[in-house]
């Protein structure tokens, strides 16, 4: 990376990608950034990730970071979610890109005064109000480990159904969402399409090179352990009906076994 | 059965007995009474029956059948459903029991005119309206084949158990809701409490005789299979907690064969 | 009253009678009965009172009173709302009346337990919570004095129109609901016709021997200054298409005139 | 208008300028354009206007229309709903100037396919199908003229209160919005605290030259009579709180009189 003339005035990471399953370490690209002095802005897309996994802002020296209502959030989809670091808000207002749509400086300075620049979405806006209480009143590190123990659960039953995580390796694993790459030969999409057509369950499917390799499971926001069961049912009676082989139960029995063995006893002050 | 000075006035059949998971026989009954020439009107106890299970009021002869709001009819509790042929409401309108709650002849007259009686409950009104549009839409003889098919699929699994439906015969087998015998030595209040506390799901109890020695799962109403694939793994999860011995899968995977093995292909006409 | 035998067993009192809109002196009726000697038990119709009228149970001396869940606890109809006193309880003991539809002895031993006789009707009961929650948040003498401002209010209107309260005696007068007698010739149905076919607004109106010659405004609950002009306001167009005579806009005139000198200053302590 | 180097692109009307209450003649504009041989696109602001007030995209000749759901559309904010012309499109694909956020090309793409180029907010464009539906089950002509008929009313009682609409001439007068003139020596920020503060009312301010000056009354959407009078009736008692002269209830009267003096009798083939 001989990046020395600093042309480059910004790298965009996207936190989690939802297509594949993979969770990108942010912090190790500040790093990289900070080892070589480069001046360029950190953003980052968190739209499947803030709310669900790991984020902090400022320790890992985020420039801008992007959300929406509809992930992490457990909202309808209509609001878009956006911090922005004081460096990033100065190189801002340097900017000579003509846009007409957003601006920090309207925002900040009529949401001083308790006003938005313009009409706010103000069902949305309480919406969001509601599930931030619900994620403290959980706690964020108890958020986050929730999300971590249900993909643990989901990926114990790829395993079972002797099938691969289409993130290769464990540390890129999605605590958000899980891809799983079906065997040579069988088209992900028929999974998909018998799992809506035949049990009205929506999964996602593979965008670009994995088309039609995987298909993906989303675990995340509000969600329980039953829930995700649910779920690798509803994937085990697709899978049958695309006549992929595997043990039917086998990975639900993975699941449940993995959610009963590191269940923690309810501690005395638990309701 | 020498009942033949006729001194009973109503018979009263429980068509599903919620507690055992034990559908009974209605027109049987009424074929012995009728075999009997025996004049006593035949009440029925629909609560967790009508809107699932095949039931005809006149072609079985019934007299009175009482429902609820919140079985088949999918709505909150709050309303009662009461069908009445001629025969009763004649025997109604001689009868010198003092009753001040309910009468048919207020009832019959105001709703004549477009009245009730009393201050209706108009909101419970509604939704029954909804849902009754629901239950036509699916067709009566889909839903009651769908209450069947559901309800072997979790069958299935309490073979794959190794436990014992709390019905021994398979013809009373209840397709709206299974109690669940757990093994001897065993606690089914155990089972039901880890359901409800570690994963905030609601089992039923047994009553009476069959108190703790028997955890009931419901399979009715607004309903599909991984509804029920949901349920099924809750409760491996729960007996589990509660130290049963099975394969975790097992009953998971009995349901998704049973599901998958026996649909019915999508016809042309379907959407 | 020579009714020295005590053959009565109760006195009814309809607190608050909805048909006329006359309030009625419970606490009265009690010193009678006191002051006779006499042991009958005090029954109390709550309807349309309890929530929105001074009504002190205790204090008054009152054994079973009933009110709805749809008048002044603001919610839809479904629930009734049962108070009892010892003395009452007692009676219901030794009571050889053969009723199948409510025991209060099923009710509290099951309550005592945290469970119910019956299938509870479980939305309504959160619904309640919720509308007792707003009942204490606002105060009790809170809102028996706004329903007396806002009742007011119609009352002047009334004046203003030239009109009767049904009611005679100002201390009759209902602060939930208003009786308003149409001058002679004029039919009272018109108006609520009018009122429902042409703006799509809900009037009571009277019955047996007031039937035709009032119209009744409800003014009770989830209720302020604007919402009972917007109900005048109705009245009025009501009354013009019925061709009953008066100065338009004088009714709603007279109670903005009533809520705006009758406003307190808000109090330092207000939000 | 010298423009004869037909610099300028696209002239941008206000349908329906909010802060004044006034509504522009868009089909004028077209004309002026059309006389001149003008090349520029029309495009028009439409928020306050569109599903309310009369207007034709194609017949009048318009480029680009902007609207919202939170207006005539009857819905939560959130939705921007665009309208655009062949013409613009064209002009849109040879546009250097370089934008992010949304693009008519990547949008027909995909929604001919039945996607969208990004997740849309499903919730939101729900609620438009039906709100479109509700529109054209009134059929928008009859849209049009209940808005002018309850506009009307609104502008009756303005003339009774002796107060002034903030457009002169009656031609611009908004059948959406009406902007009222305080006397001299009134705030009129005054009326719109007392109502917010004392009755809970959402009136508008006046903005830049108006400021202080006026007050606003939407009265567009879901809206009847009734809905009105209410408005109206809390304008007055807050401008009796802001000791504005004016007889009570004479702006209520005069809107009562209007809207029963041009009430048309119900047609045999109505409900």
């Amino acid at each position: 990376l001989a990046e020395k003339a600093h042309a480059i005035k910004a790298v965009l990471v996207c936190h989690n990608e939802t297509a594949t399953g993979v969770t990108s370490d942010v912090r190790a690209v500040r790093q990289i950034l900070d080892d070589l002095g480069h001046p360029a802005l950190l953003f980052v897309d968190g739209v499947s990730s803030i709310g669900s996994l790991d984020f902090r802002m400022e320790e890992w020296g985020v420039d801008v970071a992007v959300s929406g209502s509809q992930k992490g959030f457990m909202m309808p989809t209509g609001l878009c979610i956006v911090g922005v670091s004081l460096k990033a808000l100065e190189a801002c207002s340097t900017s000579r890109f003509p846009t007409g749509y957003f601006s920090f400086q309207d925002m900040m300075k009529m949401n001083d005064q308790g006003y938005f620049p313009y009409t706010p979405a103000a069902t949305l806006l309480r919406g969001l109000r509601a599930s931030i209480d619900m994620l403290h009143s959980e706690g964020l590190a108890n958020v986050v480990s929730r999300h971590n123990r249900l993909a643990s659960g989901v990926r114990a039953a790829v395993d079972a159904w002797g099938l691969k995580n289409c993130a290769l390796a464990q540390k890129w694993h999605s605590d958000t969402v899980t891809a799983i790459v079906v065997p040579e030969n069988f088209d992900a999409n028929d999974v998909i399409s018998a799992a809506y057509q035949n049990y009205g369950m929506s999964l996602g499917g593979g965008l670009g090179k994995v088309a039609g390799k995987v298909f993906r499971i989303g675990h995340l926001g509000w969600l329980n352990e039953t829930m995700v069961l649910r779920a690798l049912g509803g994937v085990e009676m697709a899978m049958r009906d695309a006549c992929i082989p595997f043990q039917a139960g086998s990975g639900v029995g993975a699941a449940v076994e993995y959610y009963t063995d590191t269940r923690q006893p309810l501690s005395l002050a638990a309701e």
